[in-house]
């Protein structure tokens, strides 16, 4: 066995047919060099083709994972992934348009107020969203909680409901970067998703390709979100905010709270009615604070800075467009919401304030109850999930409901309450809550 | 695409019939993390299951690279991938057993004469081989070059030829070690060869599973090997000696220089002749040092230290054993061998001393030749090579044979003149070869 370990694939002659070799690309960063501009171009290319296989491209993402990328890689990583497919052109609409985008959290679900809002104010928004996967829900199986509502849209129906409705949420066509959608569903099994050049190129080629004149992100940070700390959020924000500038996206990042869930529901149907609650003026402080802040962002982005989106959400209009907007894509926005067979309340021990109410876990238990899938092909369950009767800062009585949570299968109940062990912490009256404030940082 | 960064893979639930889930795996271990045993025999057990995806394993295989492991890591991941297949028994047999293996170099032919030689002292030799791939020739290559010899062989055909005539070089079955085959073969194109934890469960997972009672590594330094720097290859025998010794077998490593060619010869049937010199009593010196001393470090193993193999040498006994361990795979020691047939002569372009001779590029001109082969399923060339006339030391006189080409192909020369740039230094008569020594370090 003399010679089996050679480094072969290092040296053996590439097909004559392709410029690079791809273990010479691995190679390169995993001894922590530079990769040029034609290599990343060769290894995006190549891999959309199938000629970069799976199992190369994943050592390639554990190798950038770990040693990083310089600010011009990633520049040209997002490149090439948007030059992997199509490109949409907003350009011939009668109105500005501005994008948002959340990293995900629990309880997550102010797309659904903003984009109306937004709309209300005179700009157009083109929320191209996707389904949920773990602890957090999707924004499109949030909206599919809806009856007669359908996520998909040709180009041309969702040119015609901006120019028309002004806001649209639908699936992603899979003709934006099509290199990103397979090396996702790559990092996802292969531990290889938490690397801030793949998170930032993927997020920021596919709101590239979509086309906003302008992209509010919110990054979110603690337990529920992706990042949990603020160091690496910030780094997050930062690349992302370089990548749209560059490309010439007028981009801007809020670093916000994700160590307690947003507003008092985690699950589809049950963030729907939230959402419509704060379209109606009502709905939890948080959601509402956060709704607005960043449809101020946005305006101020396509400079309609002048304009208040408070006043838009006070006057009913936001709430015209969402039925608009509901309607447009075959949903009924007066029909009942569905609702889970079962439920399970979960109760104060003991008098005083709850002063912390975890993120991760109401939303893994949210999760475990069917409001997300462990796999793509999932079902969910419109009307699964937690709905909370306090939040940390609240007074709690011994004996009265903290949660209920909602099923259609109740076997579903034991692992959930099991995700929720420990979640939150009663302390004597007086307490103070500790929470990271709702806006942590913002970065333009 | 709110939800579209989470981590999914590592929150998703496992299948109920797997103890273990990949992403966690890979995820402990790219964050610099221990793992335990039990995860590692799942990991390798449900890789060879095909539970455990390719593009899992080689992104596991690169945060090993970067991240290293403890040396208890490596032990269990080296006894996991032994239970993954049979192990042999040579327990039986009436005398010791002693193995050899070496990391691979440039005109390595030691294997050739030390197996008969270390047998005709008494020892029984079990040299289960490979083929070569990339720049190093393949024991088992070389040997095909002689007419009729087969390298297949059933464990009980071994076992009868160990006890009958000393000694067997035959291929490794698939039985032992199968995990490290496919690992091996992922590592191959992933760029993740270079890892000291993976080269060394690789290498001793097969020795240790074969069943030799003593193994001595020759572990290669130079351009030529695998391992450029002494550091490297100090830390690579440290750590398979140790995998040995507590495996129970007494292992003992030299590390020896590979930054010139061995010998005088590189490729399958140059080097077969070359070795039949020195089994004659002649050939170049350095091929004749080396093998006598790995012979004495395996007798020593074996509590044969009082036996000097230079004698069995002189005497001929060896070489009768090598016409045996021949003839009993069916070849004829005294066929004529396979001649290239084309020839192409480089001279020296002045006259003074040979300073330098670089193994590498050497290598990649036999390989080039037709010597070696870029992929697993293609034929070697029995008679293409790389003949050197002059080895660093030796004086030269201009328009003198330097080195003499040989292939079937003569397309190809021009390609192996082109691996040759700059692979030798003239300098003026006086003038001393920067070498390495021989042996550079003993490890035990």
């Amino acid at each position: 066995m003399s010679s089996s370990i050679i480094p072969t694939g290092a040296s053996t002659e590439r097909p004559a047919t392709e410029p690079f070799d791809a273990v010479e690309v691995i190679v390169t960063k995993r001894d922590r060099g530079e990769l040029d501009g034609a290599r990343i171009d060769w290894v995006i290319d190549a891999y959309t083709r199938g000629v970069v296989a799976d199992e190369q491209m994943s050592a390639l993402a554990m190798a950038i994972l770990l040693n990083g990328m310089t600010p011009r890689e990633i520049a040209r990583w997002t490149a090439a992934m948007i030059a992997s497919g199509e490109r949409l052109d907003f350009s011939g609409l009668s109105r500005p348009t501005a994008d948002k985008h959340s990293t995900g959290g629990v309880g997550d679900k102010i797309t659904l107020p903003l984009a109306p809002l937004v709309a209300a104010c005179g700009v157009a928004v083109p929320q191209l969203s996707g389904r949920g996967l773990g602890h957090t829900g999707g924004t499109l199986d949030k909206l599919e909680s809806i009856p007669g509502w359908r996520a998909g849209l040709s180009n041309a129906e969702m040119l015609a409901q901006l120019e028309d409705v002004g806001a649209v949420i639908c699936a992603a066509g899979s003709g934006l970067a099509p290199a990103d959608k397979r090396l996702y569903a790559l990092r996802d099994v292969t531990g290889t998703v938490e690397a801030i050049p793949l998170i930032a190129s993927s997020i920021m080629s596919k709101k590239i390709a979509e086309g906003t004149g302008a992209l509010v992100l919110d990054v979110k940070v603690g337990s529920g979100a992706f990042m949990k700390d603020v160091e690496r959020a910030g780094e997050l924000a930062r690349t992302m905010v370089g990548l749209g500038t560059e490309a010439g996206v007028r981009t801007v990042a809020l670093l916000t709270a994700m160590d307690t869930p947003l507003g008092r529901t985690a699950g589809n149907a049950l963030e729907v009615a939230e959402s419509v609650e704060v379209l109606a003026g009502g709905g939890p402080a948080d959601v509402v604070e956060l709704t607005v802040l960043l449809a101020r962002e946005m305006l101020a982005a396509v400079g309609r800075g002048d304009v208040d989106p408070a006043d838009a959400l006070a006057d009913g209009r936001a709430m015209d467009v969402w039925r608009r907007m509901i309607a447009a894509q075959g949903g009924d926005p007066d029909a009942p919401l569905p609702q889970a067979r079962e439920r399970h309340t979960v109760s104060a021990a003991k008098d005083g304030v709850l002063t912390r109410l975890d993120a991760l876990q109401v939303g893994v238990a949210a999760w475990r109850l069917g409001a997300g899938r462990a796999r793509k092909e999932d079902p969910v369950q419109a009307g699964a999930g937690v709905v909370m009767h306090a939040k940390p800062g609240d007074e709690v009585r011994a004996g009265e409901p903290l949660l209920t949570l909602h099923t259609d299968t109740p076997e579903r109940f034991e692992r959930a309450l099991d995700a929720l062990d420990g979640a939150w912490s009663i302390e004597p009256a007086g307490s103070a809550p500790q929470l990271l404030p709702l806006v942590i940082d913002r970065i333009s």
